[in-house]
């Protein structure tokens, strides 16, 4: 692991690093900010799953979680959302919403995706090794979110990994890809024709198909463009509704699909995480003044 | 004026306008944070100025000032740091220093440069009277911050203008461009060779020419690259010293000169201009629901 840049934020590190990853066979970047913290110290984890066209870099300068996460004492790592760099294959016209910046979270089956789109596996076990390895976080204690396809991403794999995150949590997710077209294109890209395989990777299916977590947290703002034709939250709502999973679901009027939106309601959603990762409402004032570097 | 976006956050609104320039001779981009706000309130103003090579979108998207301003009910300016677009003299090295992204918030009186380097009449003169007129700006209260180049603004203009603005703080300033390399090439290219028109846009000089303001909160990164050759807050102590000005100089171990500095920091310098503008330190809770867009 290499160091891109470690800068001192809110009494912690805010970094940026890169691997060579075996899951994708290319070079990747992510960003963690471990809060302060007395010496020894292993730290709740919470994962941040970006959404199209985006880098870690998004969220890690827009994002507005370092004060919160210094306060409750949360480490956050935010991995890039597609495998780059020479030999991966793009979108054939270039489209924002399939190859590079936009690899949903899942492992391709489909040439030649295959070969370097991996991120269910590189998200879900690789880099935890390498944070459980480099940091010093607490695996025990996890949970996720995300935005819009990092949202599904979030969704679904909290879904699945049900035993592994405390909290699972969205902004704008997209909560139905095999019924929306951002979906239907790259789960029919990505794993092919035969829809079966898509279920796992939508977590209104996997909801169907009985995956359970006690309770999610999702914000939707009510101005996003992308609401009626690609988020769908309406569709969560009635999977939870009848799979008896506690959905709490915000419309925020007014906001859109942007970091403003995220930002605004990103303490709210690290306050219920912190419940959920068992930290106290308040975890009391942080020392900014006194830097990790 | 044209809105060139407009965006939910906080509760209030997050704008970026365009305007043709009487100073400048081009058009000039702004953003403002309008908080959430009783119909019909008046509501006080910080400016921000920014560094070198920055626009308007720097602190717009890094600055993490967005929840104090909406908690405090503070209006946030920030203007771009020159005037751009064709015709507009830059370096003739192309320098990130000098020209364009760099108009050190003087009216440059040298050629090429003074056609349209009016930096000081367009943030002490044109833009206030824009704000005046198009938001709901109370400019009886009024504060002024600022980063490196544009802590150099803000100090200069706070103390030129010390019965305008109640409160002046900067972030890792230029307190003395006349003694520094920054600044003599800056102040030498559009003041021209004679140092004493440099005095006036020199915050060191100043104070030794009997300009004063009360107070000055300064915050300064102990790990800043550019604070022994550029910043050199050594200089405004000894200066504020020798005047009798109540200067609060943190230096801060470990942080750099980037936007992880300010942000961590944002919120100390809010309060204590929001003190100054007579808000009371807690404001209370603001409602980020209810969005004024």
């Amino acid at each position: 692991m290499e160091t891109v840049s470690e800068n001192c934020a809110f009494g912690g590190v805010q970094g940026v690093y890169r691997h060579a990853s075996a899951s994708t066979g290319t070079n990747m970047v992510f960003s963690v900010f471990v809060p302060p913290h007395e010496a020894g110290a292993r730290l709740p984890v919470v994962w941040y799953l970006s959404g199209l066209t985006c880098t870690h870099a998004n969220v890690t300068e827009k994002g507005e979680f370092r004060a919160i996460c210094a306060e409750l004492g949360l480490i956050f790592v935010a991995p890039d959302t597609s495998p780059r760099g020479e030999g991966v294959a793009d979108d054939p016209e270039g489209a924002y919403d399939f190859g590079l910046g936009a690899g949903f979270y899942v492992d391709a089956t489909e040439a030649p995706f295959a070969a370097h789109y991996q991120m269910w596996s590189y998200v879900t076990e690789e880099l935890p090794a390498l944070i459980a390895a480099q940091f010093p976080a607490d695996m025990a204690r996890q949970s996720i979110m995300g935005h819009s396809m990092g949202g599904h991403g979030a969704l679904t794999i909290g879904l699945t990994l049900a035993d592994r995150f405390r909290a699972v949590s969205a902004f704008a997710p997209i909560v139905a890809p095999s019924q929306v077209p951002w979906g239907q294109k790259a789960l029919g890209g990505y794993l092919g024709a035969d829809r079966a395989a898509w279920r796992k990777h939508d977590a209104v299916a996997l909801i169907e198909d009985g995956a359970r977590v006690e309770a999610l947290l999702v914000d939707q703002g009510g101005a996003d463009a992308f609401l009626e034709k690609e988020l769908r939250p309406d569709l969560l709502r009635a999977a939870c509704a009848a799979a008896g999973i506690d959905l709490t679901l915000n419309l925020r009027e007014g906001y859109d699909h942007s970091y403003y939106f995220i930002s605004t309601f990103m303490e709210a959603h690290l306050r219920w995480h912190g419940e959920r990762l068992g930290i106290p409402p308040r975890a009391g004032e942080f020392n900014r003044v006194t830097c990790l570097c």
